[in-house]
């Protein structure tokens, strides 16, 4: 037999003194924000079976559950996310993590249909193949919460087909011929624009676990119609976004949580003007946005400062804030 | 389009307001209990987000680990239970679904290694074919709490052989030649007896995600020499718990939290009538032990006000208890 091991002593566990228990035995690891996270991971997950009496049979479920959604993921569906979204996880810990001024452009759910196979393409650029898809003209600016345009920032926008869906939800997809998508640039007065086609609302894949939920939930599985934006520029906070349509059926019960009030848009129609200057029929469809991120540093600040607020409200001393997350202050 | 859709609305989103608003979303189950357990699950999740202010790329880490210890599930591998054990939580759940009045045997974690392949053997069996284990004479009996003895109760009981493995942990393993496990009856008199090998400590699989897990948090993988037990009886809650051997280097540092102190036992060295007695050599180790069930009834009342118990101590008012399990009382 082995020595006997020098670790932290585990006292006769109970209901009552598990957690403690467990919270003893992680104290070993040396990675201060790792122990934290694991405790308040471990709190939680205790709190939650003690407060719901959770049975021998609902745990059994939950093992099953959380092995199939394992189980359905693939290069191309990610159904933790999928669960992560609908149970509005996705959209708190964006939220958190990228704390935006009243002034910027809010973050909202990056889904799992964000890929990399989107090519670059020159503005003016259609975004779409569809031909079943109502043509949709995008004049968008960026610029920073100071009101300067941001030049040659890189904007990846992504969009489902007039059907709904993404193009790798298709079994025929292979990533040599993206649609739906491209990365773009903006010019040097921070604009950049686009064709592509008026989106439509679709149903998250709701053939596999996430979806046997949604059911038992009584909830539906549906997104309103909304395009995709994520944006980088050196300096600036990474922006994930989307901008979704006034009326949609579905603008107050997005399956996934991502509407948020300011970034609700009405669609214009092209001026005689417009459609000239752009190349596009008369009475095409316009979308305008005027998106604003948030440097780097202003966005530090905020973490810092939330974190700092968190913790405080939490009544939890003896914290340090390390690049904006909290972390025990042991010396 | 569809239809505008009737369902609760969702407000503009944000860190505070998200918890209420799935809330108001789940709120459309017409399954009670499944409302209550999902309202806690979300509560605890988005807390624990908030209260560490889980980054973007914490959360993704989250989301590959969850995925990763779903891919490593197979028939025989269950790595969700093993992140469940080594976590605490198999052991919390067995504790509250099981109440035990103190006059009972304790029960404890199952573990990833039951199966129902193992064969009905007569009592004196030996359900090891190990011929480099330390032979183990096994003589136990099962009563009530009243000191009845309980007849035909059906017992399972499995253990590793002598280098830690279980059967099924080997790639020949077919589930034709189960070893190291038995399923056994007890006799009138409340006794069941076999032969076994005495336990060695093993680790628990560390090649997967939870192991990786393990190691970041500074902790060993192994658990103190045991042996299984799990009795099913008509009228008995099932009693699922081990015996655990005292002196054994990880006694006190269980990976899955399973050693409580009531289950460790010493082992004694037969008599030479119990040697000629029961067909064994002189100085072979003998395990001997008195278990305990707890009826139906009595489980279901302690069931019950353990649960009325945890209500009040969360200051829950309008719950009541259904077949041991609290749920919103709606009229």
């Amino acid at each position: 037999m082995p020595p006997k091991v020098d670790v932290p002593i585990l006292k006769d566990l109970t209901i009552d003194n598990i957690t403690e228990n467990v919270h003893r035995i992680n104290s070993q690891s040396e990675d201060a924000r790792l122990k934290y996270v694991l405790e308040r991971l471990v709190s939680h997950m205790h709190d939650f079976a003690r407060e719901t009496r959770l049975s021998t049979n609902e745990w059994l479920a939950g093992i099953q559950f959380l092995t199939d959604v394992g189980k359905k993921c693939t290069d191309v569906r990610q159904e933790f996310i999928l669960l992560s979204d609908t149970l509005g996880l996705s959209l708190l810990v964006d939220s958190i993590d990228h704390p935006k001024p009243a002034s910027s452009t809010e973050g909202t759910v990056l889904g799992p249909y964000h890929t990399h196979d989107a090519k670059s393409e020159s503005l003016g650029s259609s975004i779409s193949a569809d031909p079943d898809g109502e043509e949709l003209l995008c004049i968008c600016t960026v610029s920073s919460t100071t009101g300067s345009p941001i030049a040659n920032a890189k904007i990846d926008v992504w969009e489902t087909d007039s059907h709904g869906n993404y193009d790798v939800q298709y079994s025929h997809y292979s990533g040599e011929k993206p649609d739906g998508r491209a990365v773009l640039r903006s010019d040097a007065q921070g604009v950049f624009w686009y064709k592509a086609i008026v989106p439509v609302p679709y149903s998250i894949p709701d053939d596999g676990p996430v979806g046997k939920m949604l059911r038992k939930l009584g909830r539906h599985p549906w997104r309103p119609s909304h395009m995709h934006f994520m944006f980088e520029k050196e300096g600036f906070d990474h922006l994930i976004t989307a901008l979704y349509l006034r009326g949609d059926p579905y603008e107050t019960s997005d399956a996934v949580f991502g509407v948020k009030e300011s970034l609700i848009i009405d669609l214009n129609t092209v001026t005689p003007e417009q459609a000239k200057k752009y190349d596009v029929k008369e009475g095409t469809k316009l979308l305008t946005y005027d998106f604003v991120l948030v440097t780097d540093e202003e966005t530090r600040k905020l973490r810092d400062q939330k974190a700092a607020e968190a913790m405080k409200a939490l009544g939890r001393e003896n914290m340090k804030i390390l690049e904006g997350l909290p972390v025990p202050d042991v010396d």
